[in-house]
């Protein structure tokens, strides 16, 4: 018996709550099925007759802020992760939330990181009540052993930008931590102390939040010039000592990999891009973060280095190398959401090729288009692939929540959408009958990389035709699925219990899965 | 007998209609004292689902797009006015918009110039019904005489923003032209053959029409950098020859005066601001554009310069003088709202100093705060003003409606506004005992600089305390106004009818004032 009374299967045969937290949740259609009819949220009218003519919003301190903002009860507060884990907002917010004595809070961060694991507290204490964004490492264990009063809601970068503006997702109060403002609220993040290159992910909580703070350890006088987050949306400036630890913001994975395994992916994958006539003059890839990704993007750089090409645009994550390359004149413009190391941040603000994008404009599936479907070529990763392709990214086999989508599930709209994954990790099959959660429709997933072969989704008959005759292994996923269970043996199924502890929200707000508590 | 039945007296002592263009008007309170409950207008929900996945939003024709968009009679139809004079598309819209046979239209211009007399015809014959926006020149003359269908309704460029943010005034069709643009609908004003610097009077629009269609005459790949607006706002592009005349697109008025009493004014108004204290290091002002205000900007620079100090920011309407002196280092940044010069059009292209502003950065009174309450001191224009500092900027002392408000009625929140004017014009006094047209209360109008003497405002105690002792000739407004009447003679009143022909929105939407019909 589940504690959720109505269950449904959606579109992609998953069993899932109609009921989350309280509220009506539409099971997913399949892709562009669901139509949105109503209405984008629309904020409360402000009049500058309540602010500050000489536009000094300074208070005393983050808890006179959200006293100012009214805090009580059952109320959205929402930040962002353009720190990663060397966040030091977030802790003090719910430390000063609780000192208040609030409870039955809702956390909206745009990711959660390992710093957060002290908000566990308040999930115990009943201060926050879920967490809708991710639930990353140890939250997300404290979350699958059921850890956490309400079901936690989980979303893509697009789709909060969706939830927001569409006012599924209400923000009460958004905390901006900005490494560099002015006292009106005008904040950048590519300079100061805590320097972390954008503020993208907030940008949405600034336009629709009924309340916004914008902490800084670094106030600078009107105008805070870049203002990438417009003061004209904000209520109060906070100034603090230290909002981010500086080494903890950048990316832990910002080299390439030396695994020798992994750098055998990374050039099968790029040998594939070229083989399917990808990698052309004018072309455009996003790459991500981690070592193979990274080493993907080397091999581009090179093809078109050795053909005197360039490409017109990659998506960022932006790293060193991605800089290098925009340097080099083999790339026209890095589309940037968030920088993965200094050389990112420092290209950001100095060069006018290097552009910080949003979730707006990159990735939001209920705007009027966006540029995630523009992407020539995006390589993602993957916790698990299953035989219709569909993937998961945020449970790993053994059931439990780990990993954030990020801006993974927007990418799937890209023109061709490549996994590079291992066959198998700690000897377990990484493509499976079925998998655990899913968070992509096989229908968007095109190729799947691994070191003993390559998988084309049969939907593309073109990619599959491009490739007939190639040297690449090009096998069937079945045949990679029967390999790796030769190796491994057939994997174990995790044991869950009926109960939900997290959704799974698709780009467009419907729920295309649904994480069930752990057995211990 | 007025045709409007129910009539007020608002919080100037004006007499304003209740109704207007047949729906509720709320009349003047006095300055902040409206206090919006609503929420903003909330623009449709859409989907990805709906837009082409490549991004290539191309359509054949201004005509096509406009189908597309659902033309029809009584629709809102807007556009925006950086290329002043020189612009080829408001007036293609809607002769496109009649051969379609689309009657009672609304036509919502941030501003109109000669250019678009042409559109008379379709007041006459009903293709539009009134414009909300300014009514300049030949339509302001066509509009004082009756020749409107229903009542013009004025506001400042912040209330334009406020107006359509709040859901005043419902945009349905809104017609951006971009002088680059890409087939995604990203575009900006700040290159191009038409290139017109920034497109910020179009930001509202954007963000709140139902439909935007973006028309360009010089189409580049995606991305188009800067997106000064976002393609993701956009339904449709269109490609047409010549959006508008270089020649014409930047202002008559951007070399500075040569006329020895302006040159007196200018010099005046400076050493004003001097012994007030206004320039110091670190200051802002705005200037404006026309001959006075350059040659004001050029004493600032001279003060600046001989003291070794510099202003935090300038705000534009720029011109070649303030790139000079951006570049010089004698300012820290231009906070622009539009180029008044291909130089101000460079600069903005080329210098990261040099920003463009939009109405909501600057000017939206229903925001949390603006930009326009920061700036130390302000030098605008005027066509009468009153006894109690009252002032019109609109109509003629004839009873002619024949300019906009542009950013005057926001800019009166600066810290210390000034009026530079002629005592008289045409032996016409320019100080009277009421102004034909009030669009800023007195309250807000500190200083009035003429050329046979200096009023400030009873209210601006410290002014008048600084200003002792000064050499200059500080008067009351009532001796200026005796000084013009004793050279010129009692002015006559104007004869108008009884009938509106328009009325005029304060920044926060209330009805400070309306126009009557000219009686020839």
């Amino acid at each position: 018996m589940s504690k959720y009374d109505k269950l449904t299967t959606n579109a992609v045969g998953r069993t899932v709550p109609q009921i989350i937290n309280g509220k009506e949740a539409i099971p997913f259609m399949g892709v562009g099925k669901y139509k949105p009819t109503g209405r984008k949220y629309a904020p409360p009218i402000s009049s500058c007759a309540d602010y500050p003519a000489d536009g000094n919003k300074v208070v005393a301190s983050l808890r006179d802020a959200l006293i100012r903002c009214g805090l009580k009860d059952g109320m959205t507060i929402s930040t962002h992760h353009h720190f990663r884990n060397g966040d030091l907002v977030a802790n003090q917010i719910f430390d000063t939330a609780a000192e208040l004595g609030a409870k039955g809070l809702t956390w909206a961060p745009s990711a959660s990181f390992e710093c957060h694991s002290p908000l566990i507290k308040y999930l115990e204490d009943g201060t926050i009540h879920h967490i809708e964004g991710s639930m990353n490492g140890a939250l997300g264990r404290h979350t699958s052993e059921g850890g956490m009063q309400g079901m936690g809601i989980l979303r893509s970068h697009g789709g909060r930008y969706q939830a927001i503006q569409d006012g599924d997702l209400h923000v009460d109060i958004a905390v901006i931590a900005a490494p560099t403002a002015d006292p009106f609220g005008n904040a950048t993040g590519d300079r100061g102390p805590a320097a972390c290159g954008l503020l993208g992910f907030a940008l949405a909580d600034s336009q629709y939040a009924d309340k916004v703070i914008v902490v800084t350890d670094n106030l600078v006088p009107f105008p805070c010039v870049p203002w990438q987050i417009h003061g004209n949306y904000v209520d109060y400036v906070v100034v603090m000592d230290q909002i981010g630890i500086p080494e903890k913001i950048i990316s832990g994975t910002t080299e390439i990999t030396k695994s020798p395994d992994r750098l055998l992916l990374a050039e099968m994958t790029a040998q594939f891009c070229d083989e399917a006539g990808i990698v052309r003059d004018g072309f455009s890839f996003q790459a991500g973060a981690g070592g193979t990704a990274l080493s993907i993007g080397i091999y581009f750089a090179e093809m078109l280095r050795k053909r005197g090409m360039k490409a017109r645009f990659a998506r960022g994550g932006s790293n060193k190398y991605l800089v290098s390359m925009l340097e080099e004149g083999l790339v026209d413009y890095i589309l940037d959401g968030q920088t993965f190391d200094l050389e990112g941040v420092r290209s950001m603000r100095e060069n006018n090729n290097h552009l910080n994008t949003s979730p707006f404009t990159s990735y939001n599936y209920h705007g009027k288009g966006n540029f995630a479907s523009m992407v020539d070529v995006v390589i993602l990763g993957a916790t698990e692939v299953d035989i219709n392709f569909n993937a998961n990214v945020v449970t790993h086999s053994d059931g439990y929540l780990l990993h954030g989508i990020g801006g993974w599930m927007n990418c799937l709209f890209s023109k061709c959408v490549i996994l590079p994954i291992p066959l198998f990790r700690d000897r377990m099959p990484v493509i499976r009958d079925e998998v655990t959660t899913i968070c992509g429709p096989g229908e968007l997933i095109d190729v799947i990389v691994t070191e003993r072969g390559i998988a084309i989704n049969p939907l593309r008959t073109d990619l599959i035709d491009r490739l007939k005759g190639s040297s690449l292994p090009v096998k069937t996923i079945h045949q990679l699925k029967d390999e790796a269970e030769r190796i491994c043996g057939k994997p174990a199924l995790p044991v869950l219990s009926d109960e939900f502890i997290a959704a799974i929200k698709w780009v467009d707000g419907t729920v295309i899965d649904a994480v069930r508590k752990v057995v211990k």
